[in-house]
This record gives structure tokens, C-alpha cells and sequence, in this order.
């Protein structure tokens, strides 16, 4: 019940070595690796022989080798040779369209022929040196819309958070959702509030004092197929919130890209782009690791979460308007999902 | 395939503490909790908001908050309060009835209209100093019949248990098992037998020489839904046995509550009450610790017949004399699970 | 999908101890032990009394007694007594035809009246004192048809083994594969190569220099229901090959009994008996350790092959002349099947 037609991420470029990485994207098995030019590809992990992983395989010279009896892949899917073979007549294997962007693998399961660059997010920080990115990703077994529910309702802050992101005043700023195309944007403010601990460390960082009020702002961005990038950020309060001057803010963008790998599982690649002290690689780290136990903090609730779906399917759940912005981007992707079935 | 409208043991008292305890009983999830009177309340363990586990949340005030996004929920499973949110609509969930006494938690899985405290267990050794208990519990993988079946027929003992309380002379004393309403009984007498090491250890205890001949006896008492309570004793030999005077004698009750999980799996809470030295708590620490140890010797044979059942499902098993308990305990379950359907 | 009228090798002797040994061959649980004679027996592994598996009983004076009630068996698989019970009128359980030859225990887990011991298969090293065994096993979650397959194709060594037993000239030669009887003959022969590290070892081992060109054969022959050796070695280049005299070669039969035991998992008994210095205990250590690491690099192919065939399990497969042995070797199954069926 996912959309094949769309740029996923599949891997960070480090995961892809001298060895091939297998990994199951949107219920299709792949084998990854660079070819001759170094590029990425991603072909079926199915050796065309005897069904053996081609993730474990070698690669050589570029191409994709089985490590069962030798049959050497191009990276279009077609058998390009084996010792003693006539490779002919072989049947080919599937190829998966591949971009390498933004420090990610991305990946189109569905139709090539519709693998548009242009359909991939654009992310302000591509290239541009005000901004550093840290981030890394977990394996969960939930599916994937919990996920986006849980990041489109940040109310969960104050529980599953409470001790680094959440406080009581996100529960009561009531949110604002809208539609902007296939996107849903969820958005809400708190004025004069104290920041709770993540955010004292970004304002102390960032030369801010960190014990006075502060307007706070959270803007999720859900867009298809499953990310959600959602701009975070604190501004001594009074002085324009989210518009306050560079120099009286701190802001970031909370990165998560939502990849299926089967009806019930996901890789989930998150991260935090900023603007502040960009150069400085400690900063970058401190937050990766922060931001890492943080997301860890979700995943038991997720994974039970599943599983308490799993045990009374039947049963509905409550819509109320904190889950709006879940509940409009479940509507896109079945919008979109039955222009993928016509 | 079991009784729901019953009284089982759900959980020690010790094990719900500040945060909740989930626990599933008879295939409901459940989440245990103390009200604000210091009660034992059992609610399902679905949040109405988003259906997260209410067990990984807290108690506030003695009221159940879920650990989402904080629908807080009062004991009979009712909407109370959420943070920015009129929750009078919301749907409730299913509330449990409870009972703490004898030094568990009980729960009432079934129709809370019939859930009559009258139709808890008697046991003698509630509130009588003369009694001491220790026990502890253990989570099997095997249909809760199969234990009825192995505490009904105690010559098993003489070969999982060869080297505590097994002796040849418990095969060779023939049973009798009668009805009385909806209880088994099952009793078994030795005569002039030497005691085995555990009521070596218990005439020793209690002052009595431990190598000259006893009679030895067993009383089996199955109950529904699934209690079996055993008398057992050693009283020096022509004495009267089980009618000895106490100042020949030592005796104590085994105690077994049964709670079905799932279909194939049990919580098994065992115990010993005694009526000797009830003072002592280093003698009721080491018979807890050797009934554990001997209860533990049963867990692979049960688990091995569920899986050998569960290979062989046709299969008939055979119904000797031994198995009569077993055999009228089921038949007892049959009738009850007859009306609980009518 | 295996046959079932066949000799299988369950176990090695050293397996069965004072205890039973619990085994599912075929998809039949038994129990083995040894009777009063000192004869291997395999029963259900089902207590005819409640259904315990037989393989947690003990065994006394050569008959086996279930652990949980006593129930004593003989070695036909009928109730021989129980303490207190008349069991004539007991089912009994089935037995087993079991032979123990050439350092194993085999089993037929079909039709006992056709379990002719001609049918058993006839090894060369039996009792000849100029041959020397060693071997072991493994259990694998995998089709025997896979390792059948990878046995009767060797070009894998190349890619699987390529730092022990491969070499790129497996590849180069073309290789033969007839029918002979229910037997498949896969040949191939190198020659004029340079060793790979497993045979200058051996021929290190033999007194032969092991730096010069030799001849290489490889000649795999499979019979029902799944067994493989295959005759492997080197000769000094150019003085016969295969026909060369005993002083300028050395050779060895690989064995390979695959017993199934479940569709989709295999025991795995592999070794070597060779004909050089059967009298050295170290050279059989050390060979044994070194097939050992090989065979297990196997393992993961396999495993993962068979994951790969049950996530595609209607695509077909390759069949080219690499493959011929594994897929007449099929052919061959299919037809005794069908034979089995009627």
C-alpha cells in the first residue's frame, strides 16, 4: 500500500563499498552498486542463473558478477557474460532508475519510464555552504504512514521527548493544516515560551542567551511519496518568530525521508540541516548524536503501535485536529495511489 | 479455547509499580495500573486516540495517561482529558473487573456483569498467621490444558522430578479421582514409604527424624477455570497419614494458578502454603527457591508436547487411570465453555 | 517433495549417548537410541500415552522409557509397560528400519517392507585399511535440490571457494554429464594447471612437489535420493590424468549424504575418505578442518538462494550445460516420485 512511482532514499552513498548492498526498497529486492563511471546502480538481487543474491556478488571493472558461478551483469539487468556461456538468449533482470542527490541513494521502484529527475525534492541546502547537514537512519517495524502521522502530529514531543525537544506548550498551540498542492503543511507557534534543552543548546551555540523567552515555531512539510521535512526553530521572542532577524534565531530543518521495505517495515533516514555555524563539524556531530537518541525514543512506541493494529485491525481511530496533518497526507497518497493503479 | 467469564491471576502486586504493566490475558491485552485509591485497575491496552500500547504511558494522579500524546483515561476506560481537545465523543475502551487478594492481582477477562468477587477461590491461609507463602511465576509455551493434565497426575513426579519429590511408590499407589460440583479430585495415598529429599528436608525442618517411614499422601483439587490446588504431606508412618496429629506430620499446599495467554501459551503462577514455622523467612525462601527449581523441570516437556500436539494434531492420546483427573477437569471445561456460549 | 523409500543418513553414531537423539528426517520426528544389542532403533518420536516426545525419556536395559510418565517401549514401537497399567491394549508407535554402516546411521523413513538393505549404497572404503574418513555435518535452511545442485556443479568453487579449491580453469573446461542407471556421472578434467592452495597442500602432504603443472578431474556422481561423492584429484601433468599411477597422484572421493528434513531444510553430512597416508590422524585432522571452513562458505549462498526462490517462486530458472548434472539429477527424482506416488 505504497506508491512505487517516486524517488526513494535506499542507502547513504557510504553503505555502497566493494562489496554490493543488498536491500529490499518498496517490497523489491535490489542489489546496489557503482559502476565503471561511478555511478550507482541498482538491478534486481536475482542472478538470472540459479536465483542466487547478486548482492553476493563482486563487482568487477564496473559490472555486477555473481558470487554462485560467475554471471557478469550489465547495469541495465542484461547478462553481459560467463565463463564458457553463450549469454544470449539470458532473460534480463529489472534495473531501477538511480540518482545520487543530497548525500543520498535515491531509488524509483515503479515504472522507469516515468523516473523523472524533476520529481525528486528540491532541498535548499543542495550545495550551498551556509548549511551543514548531519543525520543517519533505523530499521522499524511499523508502517510507513505511522511514521508520517507521528511526524505531522509533534504533540508527541511532549511525551515521548520530554526531556530534549518537548514541552507542555505544544499540546496547547492549537496547529493550522493546509493543503499546497500534493504537500500538506502542518504549522504551529508558541510565543514567549522557554525552550526546552535541545533548543538551549542550539541558542548557546549560536551565542544566544538561553534563559529568556523565546517564540518558537515548528513547520512540518509532508510531500509524496513519504517525506517530511519539517522547519524548526527559536527567536528571542518578540522580534518576528520564524521572520526575526538571522541574528536573533536559530533554526533548522528536520530531515525525514520514509522508505517502505515491505508493508510493515521501513528504513527511516533522518537528519538536521542548518544555517548556524555551518563550519563547524563538532557542532555537527553534537547534534547527530543528540538527534539520535532523541528519534531512537520512537521506536518502541512505533513498533507497538503496529503490532496493536495488527491485534484489532478492525477498530477506527480517532481524527482529531493535531492528526490532520497525517490524516490529509493519507488522503493524498490514496489519491495517488489509485492514479497509479488507472 | 478457554474460559473468559473467571477469575485468573493476572499478575503479583509487585510488578505494576509506577509505570503501567501490559500483559495479555486469556488474548486480551491489557494495561494494569493503581488508581488514586490505591486500586488495581485493568484496562485494554489500546489508546482510542492512535492505538498505542496505554502501557507504555504513565499514571497521573492515579489516571492513565498514554505515552503518545497524552489522552489521559480514567479507570473504567473512559476519555478524560487531552491536552487542546474536548474529548466527550471519544470512544471509550473496555475496563477489566479487578481483585487483589491472597497476594495477586486477579482479572476478570470475560462479561464484567457476571464478574462476582463471590466466585474468587476460598483459600484457608488468607489473613491466618498460622500459614506462610512463597511462590513465583513462570510464562510456557503450551495449551493450559496440558498443565491441568500435569498437575492431576502426579507420577510424573517420579520421573521430570526423580530427584526431589519422585519416588517409585507414587506409580504404584493406584488414584482415585471423584467430582465434587464443578471440582476434581484427585488423591493418592503411600504407606510406609521413605520420604524423598524435599520432605527430608521438610520433616527436618519441622523437627521430625527424616529416615524412618512415612505415609506420604497427595490430594489434587482442579477448580475452574484453571486452579489446581494440591495437598500434600508426610505424617510419621501409621500415625493416621493425613488425618495425623500436627505434631507428626508435615504438610503444606501447592499451589497452582493457571492464566491462558494465547490459545498455546500460559502464565503459570505456582506457590507453596504451609502451615509449619509460618514464621520462618528463610525457610519459606528455600522451598520458593526448590519448588523453582523443580517447577523448572517441567517446562521443556510441556513446550515439546505442545509442539509434538501441535505436529500431531489427530493423534488420540490414551485416558488411563492416572490421566482421570486431567481427563474430568477438561470434560468440567467442556460443559462451562457449552454454557459460556449459550 | 523427497522420497521417502530410501536410506538416509540420520546421524553419526556418536550422537546417540545414554539419551535418546531427537531428529526430524523427512519430515518424521524420531527418537534414536540403542537397544539391548547395542542396534540403533528409530520410533516416532511420540509417547503413544500423552504424546511427550520420546527423545526426552531415557533409555533402560535397551528399551526406551518416556520422561514424563514411564511408559516403557520396545524397539518395534510398542508400549512394552508402564508402572501400574495393563498396556496391551496400547497403540503402538512406528519404527524405523536403521542400519549403521560406514560410520553412520541411516534411516528409512518410507514403507519399512521395502526397506531393503541392497539399496543401502556401496562405498569402496568400507573395512579397506588403504582408505581414511573424516567428516561432520550441518543443518541448513534450504531445498536438498539446491545442494544437490551445487554439488554437481563445481564451477561454484571458482566464485564460492576461489581461495582454497577454485580456480578460473573449472570454469574454461566444458564438462560431460550422462545417466547411468538412477545415477548422474558430471565430469570434467583440467589440464596442464597449476593447483589451487587445498591440492599442493595434499600433494605436499603426499611427498610430491607442488609447484609443477597437473591434471585435474572432477567427477561427481549422483544417486537417489540424494547423495553425491565425487571423485576429485591432481597428477603430475601428462602422466595419465585420473589413469595416472598411484605414485604420481593424489586423489579423493568427496561425500555428500543430504538428508532432508523438512521441504525447506537439510541435514548436511559431508567428508572425505582419501587413499594417501590413511594412517596419518593429523593429515585427516587437518583435512577435515580445512573442508570444513570451505563447505561452510556455502552456507550463506545457499540460504539465501533459498529466500531468494520462495520471494520469486515463479520465475524460472537457467538450465545450461553447467547445470546438466543438477537437473538430471532431478529428472531422476521426479521419476522415482512419481514411481513413489502410485
Amino acid at each position: 500500500m505504497f506508491l512505487k512511482n517516486a524517488w526513494y532514499v535506499a542507502c547513504t552513498p557510504e553503505e555502497i563499498s566493494d562489496r554490493p548492498l543488498g536491500r529490499k526498497i518498496c517490497g523489491e529486492s535490489m542489489a546496489f552498486y557503482r559502476n565503471v563511471q561511478g555511478n550507482v546502480v541498482a538491478l534486481e538481487d536475482f542472478c538470472p542463473h540459479r536465483g542466487a543474491p547478486l548482492s553476493l556478488g563482486f563487482v568487477e571493472n564496473g559490472d555486477l558478477v555473481c558470487g554462485y558461478h560467475g554471471l557478469k551483469m550489465d547495469c541495465a539487468g542484461r547478462a553481459l557474460s560467463m565463463p564458457g556461456q553463450r549469454v544470449k538468449g539470458f532473460p534480463s533482470i529489472r534495473s531501477f532508475p538511480v540518482i545520487e542527490r543530497y548525500g543520498f541513494v535515491w531509488v524509483w521502484p515503479g515504472d522507469p519510464a516515468q523516473a523523472d529527475p524533476e520529481k525528486m525534492p528540491h532541498l535548499a541546502w543542495e550545495n550551498d555552504p551556509s548549511w551543514a547537514y548531519g543525520g543517519g537512519f533505523f530499521h522499524i517495524r511499523c508502517d510507513y504512514r505511522l511514521m508520517i502521522d507521528n511526524l505531522m502530529d509533534l504533540t508527541h514531543e511532549t511525551y515521548v521527548h520530554s526531556s530534549s525537544i518537548g514541552q507542555k506548550e505544544i499540546d496547547e498551540a492549537i496547529p493550522t493544516t493546509v493543503n499546497d498542492g500534493d504537500a500538506v503543511i502542518t504549522s504551529r507557534r508558541m510565543e514567549g515560551v522557554i525552550a526546552p534543552s535541545f533548543w538551549k543548546m542550539a541558542m548557546r551555540s549560536n551565542g544566544l542567551p538561553e534563559d529568556v523567552p523565546v517564540d518558537r515555531w515548528q513547520i512540518c512539510r509532508f510531500s509524496p511519496p513519504s517525506h517530511v521535512l519539517i522547519e524548526v526553530g527559536v527567536a528571542l521572542a518578540g522580534q518576528g518568530g520564524y521572520d526575526a532577524p538571522a541574528s536573533s534565531k536559530v533554526s533548522s530543518i528536520v530531515v525525514d525521508f520514509i522508505t517502505p521495505e515491505t508493508d510493515s517495515t521501513i528504513w527511516y533516514f533522518w537528519g538536521m540541516a542548518r544555517r548556524f555555524r555551518p563550519e563547524d563539524a563538532g557542532l555537527t556531530a553534537q547534534i547527530r548524536t543528540g538527534q539520535q537518541k532523541i528519534f531512537s525514543e520512537d521506536l518502541e512506541m512505533l513498533e507497538r503501535q503496529q503490532r496493536n493494529l495488527e491485534e484489532w485491525p478492525k477498530r477506527d481511530l480517532l481524527k482529531l485536529n493535531i492528526d490532520a496533518g497525517g490524516v490529509m497526507a493519507r488522503k493524498v497518497i490514496e489519491r495517488l495511489l489509485a492514479d497509479e493503479r488507472t
